[in-house]
């Protein structure tokens, strides 16, 4: 009995327990409002999706948890200390996914479809001088499995691309940074600052006022992690005062954005209701439910997050 | 004697003379209306851009012109029957850049671009159904070197992509078709369909009211090409229908657009001022330099438009 534990609309939840259940027919998949009190003391492994840490203390032999989602932040928060491991989901085609719109977002800005949508609306005809690729410096905050996928994609693309994370790291093409020196050399270095890291104590409002000014005049960011990683008012404070040019975020203090925030109608803001990189239920359940099985044929359980770091 | 032949503003041309002048020290470029007579009489190669054929007329011995540009077609309509070679620019630079675009404004489409933006404007928090780039069926109508280099950048992005030429042409990774025939299975099977046929007398209103109702139903166009190409007002009435989902225009039967123009207003138009591929002057003047300075060593002209065909 394989508990599914989220706090995620029924609908939603049906589908990850079908697509499970065809994929480990050994097991039985059920979500855990329907388990018995005995059922609840067998269980060893979860599934889950932004679990109630009130559900999961009621299982009280689990030995660990696969998230079906990559990013855990809110678990960490609510589930310090707990005795079991949390591994989270790591998909390659969610990699895939996101450096398509890292792309995407970064060719919106480099080729100037905000100016040239504001010129359409002033029906102005009006040719900006062209930036070539190499001429474009595009800053990646996080160098993970996201960060490097989408680094390297950047780098495919012609972009002059750095990168910086916590730990050295050394990637072909790619200039690495890292510690706080590193992160202020990387910011005076981009003319876009692409935000992929995870929401942890440490980058919990990391883009401050000072160092969102650290970037060059004019420079653009996009913001694909969450929402709490950049303060949202020194954000607006730099657009309006025209240090910097647009701000693409995905991500937001509060989801869904509340309809009087000002983002909204911001001309130098793109809002975008979290879509940049949605999990696909088919890879993502192929993922889960291969981990699953490797454990009950040897006991081996995927290394999971740590908590002290946050993921 | 080199004339420079063109209706471009002064400070372009002078541009186009200085960087010519300057990887030809040999040679002496001048404009045309600087020119007696007697010089005018001893020209045997020009380079142009968009010239008064009325000026070329004056120069009774040239051989052949180099145009600074890729598209030739107001040269073609022009000069009929004159007895001098016309090379236009083929640039691996312009092909690079132009890929760059067809990508951008691709992902534009591919991503909702324009639908979050309309969502924006309502407040409206809503996320639509990902489409995987390998569902996504993009069609490219031309497969010269434009054509080419932006299928295949496509293909390299995941993109389930077909073209189209007037030729048969075998691509690796991209499903070629030729023909009338062809270009009706085309059609009706590109989600995104991309223009970059240069205008001849046989692409001129190509994509008419019955080629574009072959599109499937919420299919979207790009058209980085040439204006008459493309029939606006039927191309207006399938957006207004519904058949089409949006245009991503960069080029128009009159440019600069009209200010009356309802393409400015149009939710479904992004109107763009020809900017997807502007012509770079350092990388075009070397084409230019290298070309003549092997025409004065041992008399080889580059291969010239075919005038019966247009480009």
């Amino acid at each position: 009995m394989i508990p599914f534990v989220g706090r995620i609309d029924e609908a939603e939840q049906a589908v990850w327990i079908k697509q499970l259940s065809a994929l480990l027919p050994e097991e039985t998949i059920v979500a855990f409002c329907l388990l018995s009190d005995a059922e609840k003391s067998q269980c060893d492994v979860a599934i889950v999706a932004n679990p109630d840490p009130q559900e999961l203390m009621q299982l009280p032999n689990l030995k660990w948890a696969h998230s079906v989602w990559a990013g855990v932040d809110r678990m960490v928060d609510e589930l310090t200390m707990m005795p079991f491991t949390i591994v989270r989901l790591v998909d390659p085609e969610l990699a895939k996914t996101m450096s398509e719109a890292v792309l995407a977002w970064t060719m919106y800005l480099h080729r100037g479809m905000p100016f040239y949508r504001q010129q359409q609306q002033e029906k102005i005809w009006y040719q900006r001088a062209m930036v070539m690729p190499q001429d474009r410096r595009v800053g990646v905050l996080g160098l993970g499995e996201l960060g490097q996928v989408s680094a390297a994609r950047l780098v495919d693309n012609g972009f002059r691309v750095s990168g910086w994370s916590r730990t050295a790291k050394i990637l072909e093409g790619i200039r690495c940074y890292c510690g706080d020196e590193g992160l202020e050399a990387l910011l005076r270095d981009s003319d876009i600052l692409i935000c992929l890291l995870p929401l942890t104590d440490r980058t919990r409002g990391l883009l401050n006022y000072e160092r969102l000014a650290l970037l060059p005049s004019g420079a653009m960011v996009i913001n694909f992690a969450r929402g709490p990683i950049v303060d949202e008012m020194t954000l607006l404070e730099h657009l309006d005062n025209g240090h910097l040019d647009h701000a693409v975020l995905d991500v937001f203090a509060q989801e869904p954005l509340p309809a009087s925030h000002s983002f909204w109608s911001h001309p130098k803001v793109t809002v975008l209701p979290h879509i940049s990189a949605p999990t696909n239920p088919t890879s993502a359940s192929q993922i889960v439910a291969k981990a699953i099985r490797l454990y009950r044929a040897n006991g081996f359980i995927p290394e999971g997050i740590n908590t002290s770091l946050g993921y």
